[in-house]
């Protein structure tokens, strides 16, 4: 029987709307990876009673309650105070967590506040989660078959916590007993939700150790999630999972886990010492300030053009006037002259090139909004070719950019 | 005393983590600033059982009980069901909601599928919660003292339901009486939350009605609030406030609402009939992209170089390259030969140029990571700032991309 689960976020911030809850959404998505079901969020502010009562109802109804958040060192933290309380459990000072939170100011060359010393209190026979980001550590209250996981507030706090106490804790809960617990995601570029989920289909209905589920968000990624003895036997059965992918879908994986597209094609520029050089008009700066996020990009990237009026088409990318009056601006033709201009302007060995209507305005009988070229000029070839997108101006722009980086991946995949 | 509310998510997908509860912000944020205390938020699934559960624990702690989501036509869609069967209401069809309803699908040349009957069924003696938006409307259901409003799940459909509807009807119920709520947003830029905070604390701490609290989120913003018994008088109240404000903090205010800099900004380069040319080195192409965010904006942009070696600053845009050798590419001097460059390049009235260390390597002793500096050469002149900004790469070249628009905007004030 799979474990039932609620996440409980503390902290008066939440119910003024200061801050948005996605530690709900992020620990209910590793969760649900593990097979365990997460039947409610709740968010109750800093007070002692409504605290006790959300804690109560949570106890009535789940077997494991995840809070997050009322750690700190101030008055207003009350979260494992009121636990302790709830639960008749006292709390007691650990001599080693007070050590290590004293080590963690002494590094920073302050000295501890008095308030700090609370943050290495515990509930008497309670498990620490350590947190190698911040100054509060976790806290597992087991209860008989019940479990009770008390996590800070901030995500980047928390996100490595539960990678590496808390889901391997709560797999061997959920009835295995593995000691690890790995999870690698798989990016993809070039394909649609829908059709790379339909590719796989026989694979995620078949799955069970490792699962692979597709992963919400702006991009088309799958996670791969294994439960082993050791880090090496899941590594092991991630791998093969990865491989069984792979033989269908590896056109389109560009990377895995934290890795970005405009990583991995920098990557590849700097592996096979090209340069680049970018004309972009109605993606308008987005494909360079992609480009130029990746700290060392002036390795291989030389200089971008934003060539929003034809005067700058033809004087900075020396467009021939005639092509684009022969044409117009937004055509096969203009996309290509962009980037064999931009190739000499910047001296670069590849040119890519965007010409298209955004919207919402422009658009044309032959030519509608969406409509969007893209030219690569390379040593050895110019070429273009079109796409069409649908949605505003912000999603036509934002899937250009995105498109041109996956046509410069392609290019640099042969 | 004030309303004691909570705020009822319904959706499995929020429990798989496929999405973030935003609504449970933007209407706490909301019912905030009328002054009515937020005190759970809770997220249930599409089971009958667990809904029910979580509505009546609701209707034992709340004076009003709002639920997003479980309104569209498929089975899974719960929430007026559940509602109506907890409170032992029936469920009855309103003609004039489906013949809304049916006209809206003639109007989309579809035929309306008998699913959707059930978005016109309402529990008896409810009120209809117009939606513009989308196919279901939203239901007030009051019961004595207590108040059930259960709106759509979509942001977008919610958003104008709150402004028209839900938040005059929350405040009548809140022991005001006024026929109508509005507010107005005031943004902000070149000055931090806290130092626009220390200048207006007075009429912060003496606020009653309008009510001016400042926003989450990455800019400085207030929002004013006003209560009163029409529309003119709300707005009458909001100006007097916004004057007060501005009497103050005037010069960094650049607009209101759903403005933006780069909005802003491009509105005044058309009124004063200036074109712009943008020279972006450690931003890489960000203000670019701002700037063709808006549409329209070829009437203002000619062009924009993301000069990113120093062979493009020379040859692109004509830095001698005696100015890079003596000062640095990173320099005040370097910064003013870029805005030059592009100015002529380009041919526009207005050339701005941000050259600057974003990160993480690059910083000499003297030149500091975070350092930029910006050029602005315009009719009349030609200058340089500098300004050092702390944060992570990305966090500088936002941050440094912010303070372009911000320098452009007090340029053309002038």
């Amino acid at each position: 029987m799979s474990l039932k689960a609620e996440i409980i976020g503390i902290g008066t911030e939440l119910l003024l709307g200061q801050i948005v809850n996605t530690n709900a959404r992020d620990i209910s998505e590793r969760l649900s990876s593990l097979g365990i079901d997460v039947l409610y969020h709740t968010a109750v502010g800093d007070n002692p009673g409504r605290i006790d009562a959300v804690f109560r109802t949570a106890l009535q109804r789940s077997d494991l309650i995840i809070t997050t958040g009322g750690l700190g060192p101030t008055l207003d933290d009350l979260t494992k105070e009121r636990v302790a309380e709830v639960l008749g459990l006292p709390l007691e000072l650990r001599a080693a967590e007070l050590e290590t939170l004293q080590s963690r100011f002494t590094r920073r060359g302050i000295e501890m506040p008095p308030n700090n010393i609370k943050q290495a209190m515990f509930p008497s026979g309670s498990l620490v989660i350590p947190n190698h980001n911040g100054t509060a550590p976790g806290v597992i209250v087991e209860l008989g078959r019940q479990s009770i996981v008390i996590l800070p507030g901030p995500p980047r706090e928390i996100r490595p916590m539960l990678e590496e106490t808390v889901l391997p804790y709560l797999a061997r809960k959920a009835g295995d007993s593995p000691a690890v617990i790995k999870s690698r995601v798989l990016k993809l570029c070039g394909i649609g939700e829908s059709a790379a989920e339909e590719v796989i289909r026989d694979i995620l209905l078949a799955q069970s150790n490792p699962t692979i589920a597709p992963l919400a968000g702006s991009e088309m990624t799958f996670r791969i999630t294994a439960k082993a003895g050791n880090a090496a036997a899941a590594r092991e059965m991630i791998d093969a999972m990865e491989a069984k992918v792979r033989a269908r879908l590896g056109k389109y994986i560009y990377g895995t886990d934290s890795d970005t597209l405009e990583e991995v094609v920098g990557r590849l520029l700097r592996e096979k010492n090209l340069t680049l050089g970018l004309a972009e008009s109605c993606t308008g700066g987005l494909i360079a300030s992609r480009i130029t996020a990746i700290a060392g990009c002036s390795d291989y990237f030389l200089s971008g053009v934003v060539s929003y009026s034809n005067t700058a088409k033809v004087e900075v990318l020396r467009v021939p006037a005639t092509i684009i009056a022969d044409y117009g601006a937004v055509s096969s033709e203009t996309a290509k002259a962009m980037a064999h201009g931009i190739r000499q302007v910047s001296g670069a060995a590849i040119g890519l090139s965007v010409t298209g209507i955004a919207g919402p305005g422009g658009a044309t009988p032959t030519k509608p909004l969406g409509l969007v070229y893209f030219g690569l000029a390379t040593p050895e070839n110019l070429q273009a070719e079109a796409h069409q997108f649908s949605g505003d101006r912000t999603t036509v722009r934002t899937r250009a950019a995105h498109q041109a980086l996956v046509l410069l991946w392609n290019y640099l995949q042969k």
